[in-house]
């Protein structure tokens, strides 16, 4: 540790070498430790503090310096002032301190309370030169993203983990307040899910990998990194009477959007006893909502910043999403809309096949850029699991998406077949049955009519936050050509 | 859905047609859809209410039968009385059925409430034949294991995920109390962290696996599912006071044992300004004791399960543990106490070799059965970022591990090495600086003395609960030759 102890001057008043050797000893020994949040919101002035973080500025005058310290509590730092006795070389901008001395009020309107210090310790130097980030630089999103190691050091994206955090927390109080079960869904499966191919597939390291031959895998049998816990929760909900997961989920997606990562994070819930959609749509909105007002209301500072710098506008965005009632309309509907409308799409809406992004942004501004649930696609395009709704000449499914501003699809959804001999048809023509024969049993024994949906939770990030690449969203980005760290 | 309606005799004193036909339209119309716990726990008698869960058992007598109906909310199921008019064929054990009825005190001291019902409708069937519960069955933990699917329908695996939910919560609360960040460290990592040799590899599935060909691999570099988060905390700990990840994390380890998983959920912590194991063992005994004491108080019946049926005498285990203070050995004072006893064991403590489970145990047992913190290992036993206490002869590491009665090494923590150089040396010498060249710069840039640790959340369920098999702490286990759904 690189100590770094001066005596404190300008800042005391008396001048008795004694009364100041008095002091620093009673300061060292009855110093409390306390967070830079805490001292910014402590009433006790006059008490004698301890603070540890990292310098984010430094400012030199003739007899006293100024530092802002942080320590990640807060977006927020605290104000230290001392002698400038106290500088040394080795305080930098970015540097890790312990600074010892009295809280009091501050004169400067820009904050509350500071810290008067009687004593610094630089614990662990800062090279200005090497270091990436700069005192006076305003850093993009994207140039910080390069140093996945060292961007949780700057404001934007400390204030990101804090509302990550906190939104975390959030869901799983959403969930908890209305006695849910979690559930660990598992992260390496057999199942393929959706059939997709966008899989990952895990196998030892090292291991020969052959597979041809089953019993060279590991598991025995292929397996892969899951796209949804859906069926998992599934055979949950064959027991309890609402369940959720919330986890890593992953996509061998060999694309670079702005929109795709290959691990991201799923809330997904599942509810037994449901028979109809408004069930459903009523806990998407109610999660969507319940979720951004805690994080309005506990994060107030950080999501300001993103509103600040760099989605300017967005706030009237999302208030306008809270106080409005989410739109419903069904997939027919939606197609109506887009072949009324004068836009002209690269792709022609049409009966019966995919909502495209722009027919989603279309019909998103449509329903004055409030979000918008779209009921009841087509049979053929959902997966076997979505429940029948034997309705014609125009077959659909009971299904769900919600669709949000600046995002598109935010949540997906349906009842599920709960019907043992739809669902046999089904699988059946699919060629699926010995696959999913456990999941036949689902309904075989005590089946109840149920439903789920998932929601991306960066997505949710970015839709709340106005962050236009999912890559800052996250901690440690993934996706294809790129796993640093 | 099979509606079986029929009218209540018995329970209903007025035998007027008309007054039966007025009730049961009101009863339609006015039922309010409750929870198991929810009318168990509920004050209002004669409220009608609708209950919706599963049959776990059918009494019939001559005039009335007797449900208990239970719909994963509680342990206790509530019991159902009703005229034996509304029995039918398909009511049976396992089957689903929504219940209406009158919500009355119960007579019977088994229960506070039952409910007298009007009006059972099944809505799933479960044939008790092909069913593979039966009503009067006691299954063990190791037979139900072999239906993944269908295990949560148990009373036991219904009680292990309740707990298991609450646990998460509580784990989360204890931190989100403390004031520390939750980071969502990744699953898929180009690390290979504590160089051990049983990782899982992943690639796209299909994929040509070519690992001798870098431009072959989905993320360019080898990528393996991580096997902890530890290394991301620490660049956390890097911004912020205190950080942890819950999550899951894999070993390719190709044993079956009652103690590993393929799979399991690990707690991590990171805390940045420590300077000693003391802060870490605090911070460990806090969060298995709170953790605990929010168990036994949230989820009394469904612990007591597993201390009256599957483990007798744990309960008396837990409170002792939840009484004492946890002991403090060093690793030195252990090797003694290991040489000083009578026991002959399998291998030979020595200075210099990792403790073995019979080790472990014996040190546990030593120590009257509370747990044990064994702090400063041998350097040499220790990975690159064991912070090196430059003591000799003896050469230690500021490492620690926590032991439990009944399943050994619960926590296993350290604290880091910040000294640049001192890392620098020692990666030197392990030919890992280009690997780590990133980790070197967190030492560079602002570097605190911190520490963290782990802690396996399978193992704590184990603890508690006393089971034995850890495959029966998880919703879905995967192991070596088993990954089922």
């Amino acid at each position: 540790m690189m100590a770094v102890t001066l005596l404190w001057r300008s800042l005391v008043t008396s001048r008795l070498c004694g009364y100041i050797i008095l002091t620093k000893r009673l300061y060292s020994s009855t110093a409390k430790r306390i967070r830079v949040r805490d001292a910014l919101n402590s009433l006790e002035t006059g008490s004698i503090i301890k603070v540890q973080g990292w310098v984010r500025s430094v400012r030199s005058q003739k007899h006293n310096i100024f530092l802002h310290v942080s320590d990640g509590s807060s977006l927020q730092p605290l104000q230290v002032v001392a002698s400038s006795d106290l500088n040394t070389r080795d305080l930098t901008f970015g540097c890790a301190v312990d600074v010892t001395g009295r809280l009091e009020k501050s004169p400067s309107k820009k904050q509350s309370m500071e810290l008067q210090a009687n004593r610094i310790d630089v614990v662990g130097e800062c090279n200005p030169v090497d270091f990436p980030f700069k005192i006076k630089g305003h850093h993009s999103l994207e140039y910080i993203r390069q140093f996945p190691h060292l961007r949780c050091r700057t404001n934007a994206f400390s204030s990101l983990l804090r509302i990550r955090s906190q939104a975390t927390a959030a869901i799983h109080a959403y969930f908890r307040d209305n006695n849910y079960v979690q559930i660990h869904t598992p992260v390496i499966t057999s199942n393929d899910c959706e059939g997709a191919g966008e899989l990952f597939q895990v196998e030892p390291a090292g291991n020969e990998w052959n597979l041809d031959k089953e019993n060279h895998h590991f598991f025995s049998v292929p397996a892969y990194l899951t796209v949804s816990g859906q069926l998992h929760l599934e055979v949950m909900a064959g027991a309890f009477p609402a369940v959720y997961t919330f986890g890593p989920t992953f996509r061998a997606e060999n694309s670079q959007t702005r929109r795709h990562l290959a691990e991201f994070y799923m809330v997904e819930a599942e509810l037994a006893f449901t028979e109809s959609l408004k069930d459903l749509m009523k806990v998407m909105e109610g999660l969507f909502k319940t979720t951004t007002e805690n994080l309005l209301s506990h994060c107030a500072e950080d999501v300001e910043l993103f509103h600040k710098y760099i989605s300017p506008g967005n706030m009237e965005q999302v208030d306008l999403m809270m106080k409005r009632n989410f739109n419903v309309i069904s997939y027919t509907e939606a197609i109506d809309i887009l072949n009324r409308s004068s836009e002209q799409f690269t792709f022609k809406p049409e009966w019966g096949c995919d909502l495209q992004t722009e027919h989603e942004k279309y019909i998103v501004q449509h329903c004055g850029n409030v979000p918008v649930f779209v009921t009841d696609y087509p049979y053929e395009l959902k997966p076997f699991y979505a429940r029948d709704n034997q309705d014609q000449p125009q077959h659909t499914a009971a299904a769900v998406d919600l669709l949000v501003p600046g995002v598109g699809e935010l949540c997906g959804g349906s009842l599920r077949e709960e019907r043992l001999e739809l669902l046999r048809t089904r699988l059946e023509k699919a060629g699926l049955n010995d696959t999913y024969a456990w999941y036949l049993q689902l309904r075989e024994f005590g089946s109840v009519p149920h439903g789920g949906f998932g929601m991306g939770f960066e997505r949710y990030l970015q839709c709340v936050l106005g962050i236009d690449n999912i890559k800052d969203t996250i901690p440690f980005a993934r996706f294809s050509h790129s796993c640093v760290l």
